[in-house]
């Protein structure tokens, strides 16, 4: 298997490294993907990470450049020469240039911003201008651009003149004299057309394209959707701007989930490695979210202390608690979990939310009349019988089992109308994370529960 | 925004399809995606559909099919023609071909086995054997290979000869005389090569490569890491025996994804679409759950029936019962979903264990201390002075906030824990969802709660 391969590679490196062969350790690296360079340089000094990166070629330097940790970058930039770092800066796209100035201390910017061609200075500010998670901060402005009155062989020889400065070559797109897209050639479409053949004659007229502004999540999906190896991103005029690659459209994806997960475990997104983070960052990402959820837990204990006395009278109430907020809460992050994905996922638009509402209210009944059968047989069953605990009576089961019933029902039926809300109010649906969810149909639960003893049980508050 | 057209394009084509205007439906549809093609069929009746499909282009309607919902392809496949039939198999890719039989019932699996080509039929059979979520079943066996003595301009007229049928021309892999992997040589390099050299001088000899047992998750994550759009499986010998492209790579990313979220909110995965999954379908995947976690409840209750007279003696104690489970539970939750995700994202390897245990650890210690803080002064100043509850005295704000600081060290140190042991067990990390992870820690917490009470308050089981 690969990954045994990897850290195979990387533990030779460290061993050559700790030897001082450098002469070998360039041999070893020096075909090696950027990636697993890159594992070698996380687990050495940053100076040792100089060293192995000086031993690269230099097209390959760049590559791992680009992908390497900002802290290594920064500390690399300010190890290079004026001309070393001329000579990384020539090979990056404008794209990547970008993303690393976002994360470097003003001192760098202005050290690389010097250092650059006037050419990509200009286009990296204009790429620096547009919104986190647009379109236009994930977009490249190097692609190959076809008019559509060149033949087969204009576009080949164009490729090869400049395809070498390219992100991607195997999608082509074909703009009119005031840069409109107007169609898309695959180099598939070319290698396999005679080469006297027109543009116009081959290229697709119907291009899928996105605008600068629009959301990155939403464009990723479009990948999953379409399978699409690029996408055309154009201006409100229909201009080609830019072009998004697969591979982008993959870390999106990444990004986008891992934010999905955190936010749904009620922690805030830390986009790096596990091993790699401290344990203060997490603390910092977890401790607001427990401090909230743990104040609004004052709301539940309001409610017990209201029956406090009820409580003392009849204290076989009090066992049943955990087991009917841990049902409501899992029956409440059921449904909140699976329609926030549906939203996620552009499944689930606003004007389905009857729609949704409604499928999750014939859910909860079913789920709502299973737990009630297996609550009332359970209390009789296991507590009355086997455990032999007499204050278990019938009419506790019921108390209990019609609870459970009512409070699947509530819980659900909640847990798909606020994340619908959240989303049409604007916010981020997943924000109101599962145990959000919990914290509020545990308070309902429990209303519930002891509404249904006063009635069956005739307690008083 | 793209979004906005395809829903024109759905209400143009129903509009259409009502007043049975299928000359102006073809013109409407013939020139679009095979995803948006399939927006309206899922819209429509399936005769409606098959309607639509007949007004397709051959090479699109092919793409419509393989991306169709089985139900719908079963209902296609019996309107049929054999003649029909023949067509479609003609045009589809081993590998899809594999997938649809997968999902076909018996019968019309025999139907399309007697259709197809002797050569069709042998290689669905052998990708048939491969198992589920193994590289062997995403991959395709129909893929451009060269030689390392072929020049570049062998290789161009290769590929146009026999391009046209394969499913990505972008990366080509080079075999020698016993067909073993031996470089790869993409279509960039081809297309920026004198078209004299040879081969073997410009292919790339480090190849990264899968075999076809192995898991498809951890391939999916090898095209995040390296952005390749293709993806070479060999068997044991290193012979090259198929192909996985990018865009199965990402179906496999989101289904995966998909199916971690489902059990983190404990749930079976269901992997249709929200709207198109009937509610017996999402009862059927939830209700297990909820009756195993509330008969584990069992425990929590038999620990409160226990300690039910102290409870009596001192109500106050109840009160606080939701806010130290909640606190436990999500504690051990947001540790859970971390972990369970540095599992499947291969950041977090059996050998690190320990270190995992112990940063988990040190954040447990931070967060505990944390709540232990804000627990006391939340009891004394909202619970005592602002609500004058005059139970809640500083003894029962220490017991509490005590139980807090222990119940947050053993949730998540027993949450990080129990993952890895999963993971090392063989088993899916993500099966202990965090619900489940919640159960186990509320009857632990409150163990801790009545023991805290017992030393600190005096009460007596």
């Amino acid at each position: 298997m690969e990954m045994k391969k990897v850290t195979n590679l990387v533990e030779q490196a460290l061993a050559l490294i700790d030897e001082r062969k450098f002469a070998e350790l360039h041999d070893l690296i020096h075909e090696e993907n950027a990636a697993d360079i890159n594992e070698i340089i996380d687990e050495v000094t940053p100076e040792q990470g100089v060293i192995i990166y000086r031993l690269l070629p230099k097209e390959l330097a760049a590559e791992v450049f680009v992908e390497m940790d900002p802290d290594m970058q920064e500390f690399l930039i300010n190890a290079f020469s004026d001309a070393e770092l001329k000579n990384v800066l020539d090979e990056l796209y404008y794209d990547d240039t970008a993303d690393i100035i976002e994360e470097m201390p003003a001192n760098v910017v202005k050290r690389i911003l010097k250092t650059a061609t006037p050419e990509m200075r200009k286009a990296v500010n204009e790429l620096l201008k547009y919104p986190e998670d647009s379109a236009g901060s994930i977009m490249t402005t190097e692609f190959v651009r076809l008019k559509k009155n060149y033949t087969v062989e204009d576009s080949l020889d164009l490729i090869r003149k400049v395809g070498i400065d390219k992100e991607t070559i195997y999608t082509c797109y074909v703009t009119d004299d005031k840069s409109r897209l107007i169609g898309l050639v695959t180099a598939k479409d070319l290698l396999l057309s005679p080469l006297q053949n027109m543009i116009e004659n081959i290229m697709t007229d119907h291009v899928i394209s996105v605008s600068t502004l629009d959301d990155q999540e939403q464009i990723a999906l479009m990948f999953s959707k379409y399978g699409f190896i690029a996408m055309p991103v154009v201006d409100n005029e229909n201009r080609l701007v830019g072009i998004i690659t697969v591979d982008d459209a993959i870390d999106v994806l990444q990004e986008e989930t891992e934010e999905d997960f955190a936010k749904m475990a009620a922690v805030a997104p830390t986009d790096t490695d596990y091993l790699k983070t401290s344990p203060f960052v997490f603390y910092k990402a977890r401790i607001p979210w427990l401090l909230l959820l743990m104040l609004s837990a004052t709301f539940t204990g309001m409610i017990i202390s209201n029956y406090e006395t009820s409580l003392a009278a009849l204290p076989v109430l009090t066992a049943f608690i955990p087991m009917i907020m841990d049902t409501s809460g899992n029956s409440g992050s059921q449904t909140a979990v699976t329609v926030i994905r549906g939203i996620s996922l552009g499944q689930i638009e606003f004007r389905n939310f009857f729609r949704v509402v409604f499928k999750e209210f014939r859910v909860s009944l079913l789920c709502g009349l299973t737990l009630f059968a297996a609550t009332v047989m359970k209390l009789l069953l296991i507590d009355r019988i086997l455990l032999k605990n007499e204050t278990v009576s019938i009419t506790v089961a019921l108390t209990v089992g019609l609870t459970i019933f009512a409070a699947t029902i509530c819980s659900k039926v909640i847990a798909s109308i606020l994340p619908q809300l959240a989303k049409k109010a604007g916010a981020d649906p997943a924000v109101l994370s599962s145990p959000l969810i919990t914290t509020i149909v545990d308070a309902l639960s429990l209303l519930i529960y002891f509404a249904m003893a006063t009635v069956i049980l005739h307690i008083g508050a």
